[in-house]
């Protein structure tokens, strides 16, 4: 039988996140010892009382209603009064299997062109491709940490007045683990509000901050701001596949629009997963100390890792939040190209081949070819053990707390000249 | 801010099926004795001995492989082999947030035009509208219980050479109730694969075939069949949000892309559950005695509120597997006339303010708008008890066993004249 596929989907190939996980999956079978430096997954466990909750809730089988549990939108909208200060209710919170899955209906739905700071994170540039999205990379600066200029935005909008514009913003991001100041989120949301660009605001990362310090966007364009988030970064819970978007009151013609295209696609999120969420919404001393220490532990190995990296002349942007670094190796360019390597995806696989450390190639992530950098995702450790080490002690080192990760850096940096 | 919606996201509105169970809520929340013969969900409680595997399995909390935990695909594999004698493999199941995602996603990838029985489920063809996909009704004919003549299939290539056919067969079927036997099976599969029809066989009912009796077409077109399915009839777990894909191995490239796209959009499905999920396809004594008194219960109650209707001059195909039947008012259109109904949306809503039992149109399964019937769904009532009836007494009358159905169907019989 002959298989066509429609135009739209055509030339998609695999995440790579997603793809390099499961090719490392495959080299450990076969015995490799690879250092797993690609996939960004949390690894800490979820919080025992949400992993109680779950049991608890395992017997619902009803369909829930289409926008989520209205106990758990409650729950969402409480968390960003409590955490942000955010005036919101429950009638503007959205639920889903995963904030990607809404990021795409987003998309696919809302008429208007992306606009994507360069770089971003994966998924971002294929979903427009999939939703028949035209779509602009705006130019960012190693000096600034890769974080998007303000008159990078207003030139933008200048020139782009015939169509509505959507910005997508991921901070703390993905893959530089940058993160905006309140200054520069004051400035961005003025141009956004005065262009009337839409923003989606991907705060996945927000409570990873390594301070605890992550401040919204929404603040400073609250009618044109839509948050993205989700239980798969900050409560360990990516494979459980629940995200939540939070609507500006503006914006609730386009909820029920999605909600309306969710009752003919998803239908509506895993009814155990929601009540299990909100218990993690609704938070509780035990979860404050969860993201205290996962934050210590993150912060310290981030801090440890970006040590070295610039010791040995691998620039990156300071990590304040999230568990990724953009190393830059341009330093090493002539080495590099002597080897043959003159692109990111070259420079990846060959570090794979030759020292078993795995990392995502900035290609990916809609830098050019030629730019001799990665992703590097600092999280191949036991999370529970670290946990329980810095909650002994504090003063814990990274080289106890990641031990992986620490040796898969000194490969990298054995392995340059 | 301004709201614009893409082309083909603007014209859609909510999910019939959906709407009504939700507007239902919202009588019964206004304190309305309402009868729910709208929302076709399972009565029936998923089988402890599942609940028992998410509880065990509520700590899993990694990402999964897109298609599915290879653990899942082996076990809905030997599902299909045990079960329907089909030859095939892991590596030929995809798993996804729930039967509907993977629908909307093969008719988003898969170049081709949609071919519907008329009626079919209320999905498919918002899904095609979705996917700006061409879509085609086929007539069916109430002699026949409304399931398509091969005939009618042939007719319909013979008239579509320019284009790919993809025709989407539900049995037993939403909304009729009617299923096939072996020899029209056959013929159908006979038809499809003379003129390289792709079957997308939504079996998602398959397994409460009231005498267990169910067969695929798979076995007449085998190369050119998709069997979908998923928990959530046969096993009660509608809300927790899991289906499944069998593609031949001729369309394995299929495969493929869906996972391409499902990898930028639900990533995969959520962990706990699809390890639960083994449990469930693995089955056992206890899902097979589930299996044969959800059965009994179904066919009981479908039967007797069968009779009712027909006493009453009121037409529908006998029911032979699912918990629907087609109600045809026809016979009362001077009355329903007299009274200002001229639609079966018409129909519908008088019928839930005079009586408040809640019916759905079948104007929303692609039937005109003038045809006076009704989706009657027979699954208000607790399935918990029931089991544990019929468990005890297997000649359980379906007045007992469904109290609240069989008052619904006497409210009906007592506004008709």
């Amino acid at each position: 039988m002959n298989t066509a596929f429609t135009l739209p989907t055509a030339g998609l190939k695999p995440s790579a996140t997603l793809a390099i996980n499961e090719y490392c999956q495959q080299l450990k079978t076969e015995g490799k010892d690879v250092i797993k430096l690609g996939f960004g997954q949390s690894p800490f466990p979820v919080p025992p009382s949400v992993v109680d909750a779950l049991r608890d809730n395992a017997f619902q089988k009803d369909y829930l209603p289409v926008k989520g549990l209205m106990t758990l939108r409650a729950a969402v909208a409480a968390y960003y009064q409590r955490i942000y200060q955010l005036d919101c209710e429950a009638e503007q919170v959205l639920i889903g299997p995963g904030s990607k899955e809404l990021l795409f209906l987003v998309q696919m739905i809302y008429d208007g062109d992306l606009v994507l700071p360069q770089p971003s994170w994966v998924s971002y540039a294929p979903q427009a491709q999939l939703a028949s999205k035209r779509f602009h990379w705006l130019p960012t600066y190693a000096e600034d940490g890769y974080l998007l200029r303000p008159e990078t935005l207003e030139a933008h909008c200048l020139a782009h007045t015939d169509r509505k514009q959507i910005l997508m913003l991921n901070y703390p991001a993905n893959p530089t683990g940058s993160t905006f100041d309140e200054k520069q989120l004051s400035e961005l949301g003025a141009i956004a509000k005065a262009y009337d660009v839409l923003i989606i605001s991907d705060e996945i990362y927000g409570d990873t901050h390594h301070q605890g310090a992550h401040q919204t966007i929404a603040q400073y364009h609250p009618s044109g701001t839509i948050i993205s988030s989700g239980l798969s970064k900050w409560c360990g819970a990516g494979g459980w596949r629940l995200g939540t978007f939070l609507f500006p009151t503006e914006l609730s013609a386009l909820l029920n629009q999605m909600a309306v295209v969710a009752s003919e696609t998803f239908t509506s999120t895993s009814a155990p997963i929601q009540y299990a969420a909100i218990q993690a919404f609704e938070g509780g001393p035990d979860i404050e100390q969860y993201l205290r220490e996962s934050r210590l532990v993150l912060s310290r190995v981030g801090q440890e890792v970006h040590r070295l990296l610039e010791e040995k002349k691998v620039g990156c942007p300071v990590p304040k939040g999230g568990f990724y670094l953009m190393p830059d190796f341009n330093h090493y360019r002539a080495f590099l190209n002597e080897k043959g390597i003159s692109t990111s995806a070259e420079l990846c696989r060959t570090l794979l081949e030759e020292t078993s450390v795995a990392l995502l190639p900035l290609s990916d992530f809609g830098m050019p070819n030629d730019f001799l950098g990665a992703r590097l995702s600092y999280v191949d450790f036991d999370g529970t053990e670290a946990l329980s080490l810095i909650a002994k002690d504090p003063t814990a080192k990274a080289s106890d707390l990641a031990p992986k990760v620490i040796e898969g850096i000194q490969r990298l940096i054995n392995w340059l000249p």
